[in-house]
């Protein structure tokens, strides 16, 4: 009997070439299409809720597929996690990909569709240089104005045509509004992080990145903290701040 | 006219085959060798005083070498620093090397031979399993008892023949006698880490890691503490604990 199952997972995304699926290169959902595959000895296709660029994390990316899985449901994530583990080399070697839970979901259920919204979190990290942290940190050599990224903030909360924070060279859509709930700038004293925590309905390419780069233009004072207004009616790319990379991006949670 | 210049190094070892060059495998040594022969413009050989394994960190390596430098010695880490960096992939990445300071030392300066001892730190967690710490920190699943693991501790500190504590396949050495100075087990309340702290005159061949193991196995109930006396006399490799994994140990420390 076909189940349709929801997985959790967390993964580090600094060794592979993003979610999607690619012929000759590691990406997770070809990593784990080819374990469910053996597992259940069928062709399985994992339908991810974001696919997520080279290099950017997730805490709680959500994949969906459907399969006649004979493996008990609450067993899957376990022995999901100890295939991931023998892949590794040496006895003592982690899986940079860990299901964090599975979960049979009705016949209907597709983990992209029927999210209603996702979080992301941005980490910045303006101290000196740390080797140990390059892929998980975006480095910022200048102070950031935290009270000026703040004010610039609360102009990019809310439901607005957001065609100024999408990668050129998107598709063109049909509809570049999105309804940002909520753009948290926070700090975390022992790291000496700043994080920026953005919660939306959905974000158009590079989004999260694109916000991330302006705010921190703005925190080391190249745009002012009013200009967003026009900024994001102009819905001109160019406008808008440079694109964070992608190492300091963390997909923190899918809302259904 | 050449100098002696002594570099102090940090690097984050997971993408590295170890610190010793290797024909056709990324090494520490040799992606510091190969920018220093360009930036001098003659082959240049680094003596490290440690050379650390596979999947090893260094907070505070060091290495000497003799050249011709006409970079100014106070200008030699940034210049070699934004070398690194452009050896790296898009426009924010970091090296996973860094050249923390250079300095000029007298003609019969030896990073190696000079070094009056080290200390090394061994990072071990027993909390879930955290796939962004995977290469960072020696992931253990039960919990251990550190009193134990203290008592054991003061067996090793002091100046033993370390025979046991020795990779077994090692050179046969005239010497496998040393001095640990200290030896800490200490816990970070905030990362929930339990770190090994440890100095000594020299180290023979995966010895800390081989400490480490046999420490863990005391923490898990295993080997009781007092029997350290006997595992130390027998200078048997195979009565002490198991290797723990290279990707847990940073050489944190050389003394001169």
């Amino acid at each position: 009997m076909e189940k349709n199952i929801l997985l959790k997972i967390a993964y580090d995304g600094s060794g592979f070439h993003g979610w999607q699926r690619q012929p000759d290169r590691p990406t997770v959902q070809g990593t784990l299409e080819k374990l469910l595959s053996k597992l259940i000895k069928s062709d399985v296709t994992l339908n991810g809720t974001s696919r997520t660029d080279a290099g950017v994390h997730a805490l709680g990316q959500c994949a969906s597929f459907r399969a006649d899985v004979r493996i008990p449901v609450q067993r899957l994530a376990m022995v999901m996690n100890n295939t991931l583990a023998s892949y590794e080399k040496g006895p003592f070697a982690l899986s940079p990909v860990r299901i964090l839970s599975a979960e049979e979901k009705p016949d209907d259920f597709h983990a992209r569709f029927d999210s209603r919204g996702k979080k992301y979190i941005y980490r910045l990290n303006t101290g000196g240089i740390n080797v140990f942290r390059r892929n998980y940190v975006y480095h910022v050599a200048e102070p950031l104005d935290l009270e000026a990224m703040r004010r610039a903030a609360e102009y990019i909360t809310g439901t607005h045509d957001f065609k100024c924070f999408e990668a050129s060279g998107s598709d063109i859509r049909e509809n570049t509004v999105r309804t940002v709930h909520s753009l948290e700038i926070l700090e975390d004293d022992i790291s000496g992080d700043i994080q920026i925590h953005v919660s939306g309905d959905g974000f158009l390419y590079n989004m999260v990145r694109i916000i991330t780069g302006t705010l921190v233009d703005v925190g080391r004072g190249r745009i002012t903290p009013d200009s967003l207004e026009d900024i994001i009616l102009s819905q001109d790319r160019g406008k808008a701040g440079h694109t964070a990379p992608p190492y300091g991006l963390y997909l923190a949670e899918v809302y259904y």
